[in-house]
């Protein structure tokens, strides 16, 4: 990045806080119908703002909310789309919020209100990096692409279906992704890693109605005890999935990752301690950072079966039901392992019981290599934006819209997140820092001139 | 029994099944506050009833709906107390009745009405063996003591209170109870053991609240899972209970049970298709009837944690809550059991979690001596009265107020019941033979002379 980029991005830095500010007072809160008219008029603001910037820009309208569709040629043929979304979380609960969602404030260099981080404040810095580079260089280093939806908060497909559709005349270079975050404040992270995730629920029935204890007690199968052998028989007590090949497909961790998140310093006690636990646990031979980023699981999300009330009640209930989610890493097959969960739960249930098992969303895990000189801009840029080494993180979750334009565009993305969790991102008092947005912007730029 | 009292039972019957239904219109539904009159109305009934038949009756009033307590000498000294219960269950479904459930109906020798098994038609037989003893004999051949509740289908305490305060006075020589089954409609019965109880409850409590299951699996203990090994480590997948020392105090089977309850051909076929199961199950070495009737159990009533709603949602969840109910045989003591099984949940668990356990009520097993000359004469007046062998059978579930009995007064006794499970008490169309009235009017004369 040259200085005078740099020097811009400092000079205008207040008017850049001023606009996000417009932004950030749009309530375009995707999952409330009340808010559709926020969250259009949300979109058509930043829509006009890419206008200002010399972008071709409007809405794509698909079926749920617009997508903000904003293009730019550059002076080389490279071309990069930028992913963010303009929809935001619900503010509730309200009296928790020490200033309105939707009044944005800065305290002690940090701004408040809802989508500070997750995620206007993210796009915005792109948008001023835009803007920027062309203050001062005249134009683009490459071509650029906006894609901003409106339904990332609310769980909608537009987007997926938008790039299925326009994935021929997309083809772009890299995908730019800033809905994720640094590793701390002082440490920003490339994630280039992101679990699948398979879920399923299994029910297991047994008499017709809830029996009495006493009249029926050791004559019959106890279906809830049925549903916690079967689950046992899932999960060892040292944490260790028993379910057979489950592990096969799993990359190994190589050794520079390991080192890698070693050198992170994760502090297990202190994830014990936010959490409330007496102390952490997982399968056997792995850091907890390890098991997070880079180990499949088998979690039971819930499981209900019988009486829920006050004390007592002497019945044999009539059924229980379990939902299961495994959380996948490279190369694990979702269609696979959810067939290897299916065949396990069969062949460890009963005879005695019936077992229905109900299957549904699957989505794959996504591993990039590091190596990809993309990948290795995005880590020089944020280096040059935020003064410091960068770090490569996994990320535990998943972000589906990242699986799409992998699947869909097969070009490399980069998963440079400017947040942090303890930025309340869906929680009161959501902030973000505005030395992260200004060293964002700075390292948007960056990234633009190198990729 | 002598032949004059059977012919006084035989030519009265007509009367006798009047006035039952008389008993019977009333709808003394003690669990409904606006059945109180009627529940009171229904008390002051029999007490006269018993009153014009020479008693001494009264109401005693102790909180809670009146006792009917109704004394008459007799040419021994022995001192028989008859128990039952003058209280209804409520009549919904209403529309389920083909006869109102309190306007009493005789149709093919059966008659309907809410109470008519459980317990006003029991306990009228004993009433009219009392009064039949009276008219052919010129007095009672024992001193007999009715005790008859209000509040045992609400869970009312008054008699048990009653019975602790007045134990001193009454020492019985016996207490007979008509509140259970025959074995089948051909086939009277003697229950001559009933199963205790234990219940608790385990809360395994894990992070405050339920996190993402893709920012935190795999780094600490899932508590539903935690619970599933819990209870998997408490009864193995053949149905023995695993903690230990559960059944050191257990009483064998008799050779004598074991071959008396074998020829009872208890068909396991035809339960498992009226429970709608693929196929009964328990723990191994026991017939069903040995398991329902002389082994103990370590029985799920409940278990909850996590999401319970449509499809998926991906978290921890922060806890699960077990129900649990044991069901005891001699010579289990309640409250060694409970710590046993305490002491194994706590020894399972766990330290990843916190483990939380609330004990709720216990009461003991009761099982009688066959060989006691009461049991025998009951067993003979059974056989006098129904002209069938009488079989001992043992019931799995637990009669609170028996425990109470054989805790406070110390004498032997006698379940004897004209009813059964088939004749629907606490349904729709509650109904009792009225030749199973007879015969039981009769085995009740019967029973007061040779006891």
């Amino acid at each position: 990045m040259t200085d005078r980029v740099q020097a811009c991005i400092d000079e205008n830095q207040d008017r850049f806080v001023e606009e996000l500010k417009q932004f950030l007072r749009f309530p375009s809160i995707s999952a409330l119908q009340q808010h559709d008219g926020d969250t259009r008029a949300c979109a058509e603001w930043i829509k006009d703002h890419l206008g200002g910037l010399g972008f071709e820009a409007g809405l794509i309208e698909i079926g749920g909310k617009p997508i903000v569709r904003a293009v730019r040629r550059g002076k080389s043929a490279k071309r990069v789309v930028i992913y963010g979304h303009y929809d935001v979380q619900p503010e509730d609960p309200l009296d928790e919020w020490k200033t309105p969602p939707f009044e944005p404030t800065v305290r002690d260099g940090i701004l408040y209100g809802r989508g500070a981080t997750d995620d206007k404040g993210q796009v915005f810095a792109h948008v001023k990096a835009v803007e920027s580079l062309l203050r001062t260089e005249g134009g683009l280093p490459c071509e650029v692409i906006f894609l901003l939806e409106g339904e990332e908060e609310s769980g909608g497909d537009a987007l997926a279906r938008y790039v299925k559709q326009a994935k021929d005349e997309l083809k772009p270079d890299a995908v730019v992704v800033s809905d994720s975050t640094m590793y701390d404040a002082n440490t920003p992270a490339l994630t280039y890693g992101l679990r699948g995730i398979v879920a399923l629920e299994f029910i297991v029935r047994g008499p017709a109605a809830d029996l009495h204890s006493g009249a029926y007690g050791g004559a019959l199968a106890n279906p809830v005890m049925v549903a916690a052998q079967i689950l046992a028989a899932c999960v060892g007590r040292d944490g260790k999935i028993l379910v057979p090949h489950f592990y096969d497909d799993v990359v190994p961790l190589q050794d520079w990752e390991r080192e890698s998140f070693r050198k992170l310093n994760f502090n297990d006690a202190a994830l014990a301690k936010e959490l409330n636990v007496p102390r952490l646990h997982g399968e056997p031979g792995y850091s907890t950072l390890e098991r997070l980023w880079a180990r499949p699981t088998f979690e039971i999300n819930g499981l209900h079966g019988g009486y829920g009330g006050q004390r007592s009640k002497t019945i044999i209930p009539a059924s229980a039901t379990a939902k299961i989610t495994c959380r996948l890493v490279s190369n694990q097959d979702p269609v696979r392992i959810r067939d290897l969960v299916v065949e396990h739960l069969r062949s460890v249930c009963p005879d005695t019981v019936r077992l229905e098992i109900n299957e549904f969303g699957a989505s794959p895990p996504v591993l990039f290599d590091v190596n990809n000189p993309t990948i290795r801009a995005a880590q020089e840029a944020l280096r040059q934006g935020f003064g410091r080494e960068t770090v490569f993180i996994r990320c535990g979750g998943s972000i589906p819209v990242v699986s799409t334009f992998v699947e869909q565009l097969g070009c490399p993305v980069v998963l440079m997140g400017f947040g942090l969790d303890s930025d309340g991102p869906h929680s009161p008092n959501e902030h973000f820092s505005l030395d992260s947005f200004r060293r964002g912007t700075k390292a948007a730029a960056h990234l633009l001139q190198t990729i």
